[in-house]
């Protein structure tokens, strides 16, 4: 096993990460580093045994599995980095047990994810896939101008979470002129946008749904039947959170129905999703789960982590640790 | 000719007008006004010389003929009202041989029109079809995510025309945190974005140009092969200005060959655009010259020109008036 072979020659630190691209990411940063090739062993759990003992850190990508059972695994593990802003795959339970801390990629990646949400948003409100197409099929000479739409400037803004990628949307709505509330579990001291009593009374007064926490217990299905049907028929949700905090069956029936007036839809229960599960249904932009990724924001974050790695190997305080 | 008799009985005054929507939209402001069908004529000169030589007040539409013949046919003519932005179909120079204001609705639809430049920015540069593409063909399933493309977070922007909709354009960028800088003929007191020497070296400066200029023979065909060229393979060109404004030839042949990124198109030399034009050219965004209709832009556009039609014949001061 040549990988693991030429890992084990290394005279660096051991590292644990779970995947070919992010070996790649890592060995960016630390190149001498020793990473058990998990993802080509038969039992990834009795190679970490074997190879991983002394590993005092681990870095993940927030979608991808990294349960109780590995943790478990690795006994001087001290630290988690992630190099995105999630951290859905990550048992933060188990980590909690041990004191373990971890951290995200701060705001590496949060301006592509709110300019991404922005760009569905404003293309949905705007019907600019009809637009297109009407001009495309030859409809704008068969039959003159497509039937006349609301416009954006009298859409109402609500915020799902108010973190980096909330905050970073919340700045962009503010130059379109229209009123923006948002939701999230905690008040945040010094906020000047109001926050709704729930995230069902900020989908009854909204007519746009920006959906921008994380992925926890507490969020799972968050976006169900209830706050669809707040947002209405007029009312669209936009999502760039993780497909979890949305109840899927429930936005299809609400879309297939005209309960809900449209969607754009970055994340997924499944993904990649299956196409056929969105055959026919009206008002959806689909997007490969990439809002966030840019060769400008894959290079922050490879920055952002690489300054956390330094500071974890060097006993400085780390930064975006989550709490 | 039923609407012509009825349009005699009438009391109020007349008032000239081209086609039959507008005519509606002015009877809903001046009930009981006269107005000749002289859409419906065979010689509409000729209807206008023996049925409107007392019409003090057109209103017009940017896009629509009203020529050099049609306003020295009205010998009482004082003012001509516009109901959208742009007065391209106008003769200003006729009008201004005889001393007569003409006023647009002011920034009735300017915030719609910005929007929708933005919803073309930011579907171009974060390649907001191709995604839906890339998920419904079942390209995410077979291959992965996409290429990794530019973010929007490192575009400069360009602004050509910094009126109404070239500011609100501004506003809204500003909450994106990118730079922006602005061309037209004129220095603007007080402005706080910066001014390029010409529209060429702002071309060169900006990865997105914004085209809000009025189309007058001044920028006729001002987005030529050189302003293309300098934009460059990464450049991303959104006009929501008229179609005059763009070299088309230029712009489609900039587009096959790559020299030119993108392009978001709400406005044709011809309008409809015949579809076939545009059949394989990559990258560009079409839209049926609809960037400022809006239920809410219609419903403003209607109250602020019929404030300007009661000053008007109060003998008030107009508004909105084209300097």
């Amino acid at each position: 096993m040549a990988l693991g072979q030429s890992a084990g020659e290394r005279a660096g630190p051991t590292i644990v990460t779970c995947n070919p691209l992010m070996e790649q990411f890592v060995r960016d940063i630390v190149p001498d580093c020793r990473i058990p090739p998990i993802w080509d062993a038969v039992d990834p759990l009795a190679m970490l045994r074997e190879q991983a003992g002394d590993a005092r850190l681990a870095v993940s990508f927030g979608g991808f599995p990294f349960d109780a059972a590995m943790i478990d695994t690795l006994p001087s593990l001290e630290f988690v980095q992630l190099i995105g802003a999630g951290f859905d795959g990550l048992d933060t339970a188990a980590l909690a047990r041990r004191g373990i801390p971890f951290a995200n990629a701060g705001n590496a990646n949060c301006a592509d994810v709110a300019d991404y949400a922005m760009s569905m948003a404003l293309a949905l409100r705007r019907d600019l896939f009809s637009a297109d197409d009407w001009v495309r099929s030859g409809r704008w000479q068969r039959d003159g101008r497509p039937p006349i739409r609301r416009s954006f400037s009298s859409d109402r803004a609500g915020i799902i979470g108010l973190g980096n990628i909330g905050q970073a949307v919340a700045r962009r709505l503010a130059g379109f002129g229209i009123s923006v509330a948002w939701w999230g579990p905690r008040e945040k001291a010094g906020e000047p946008l109001q926050r709704a009593r729930s995230a069902l009374a900020l989908a009854e007064w909204a007519s746009i749904l920006f959906v921008c926490c994380p992925a926890t217990s507490d969020t799972h299905n968050l976006i169900d039947a209830n706050i669809l049907d707040a947002l209405g028929s007029n009312g669209l949700l936009v999502t760039v959170a993780r497909g979890s905090v949305t109840d899927e069956d429930a936005l299809l029936e609400a879309l297939r129905e005209g309960r809900l007036g449209g969607a754009g839809l970055d994340v997924f229960w499944q993904e990649p999703t299956p196409p056929e599960r969105w055959a026919g249904i009206p008002n959806v932009i689909l997007s490969p789960h990439h809002a966030g990724v840019s060769m400008e924001s894959m290079a922050r974050s490879s920055e952002v982590v690489a300054e956390n790695i330094r500071r974890f190997y060097a006993g400085e305080d780390l930064k975006f640790l989550i709490k």
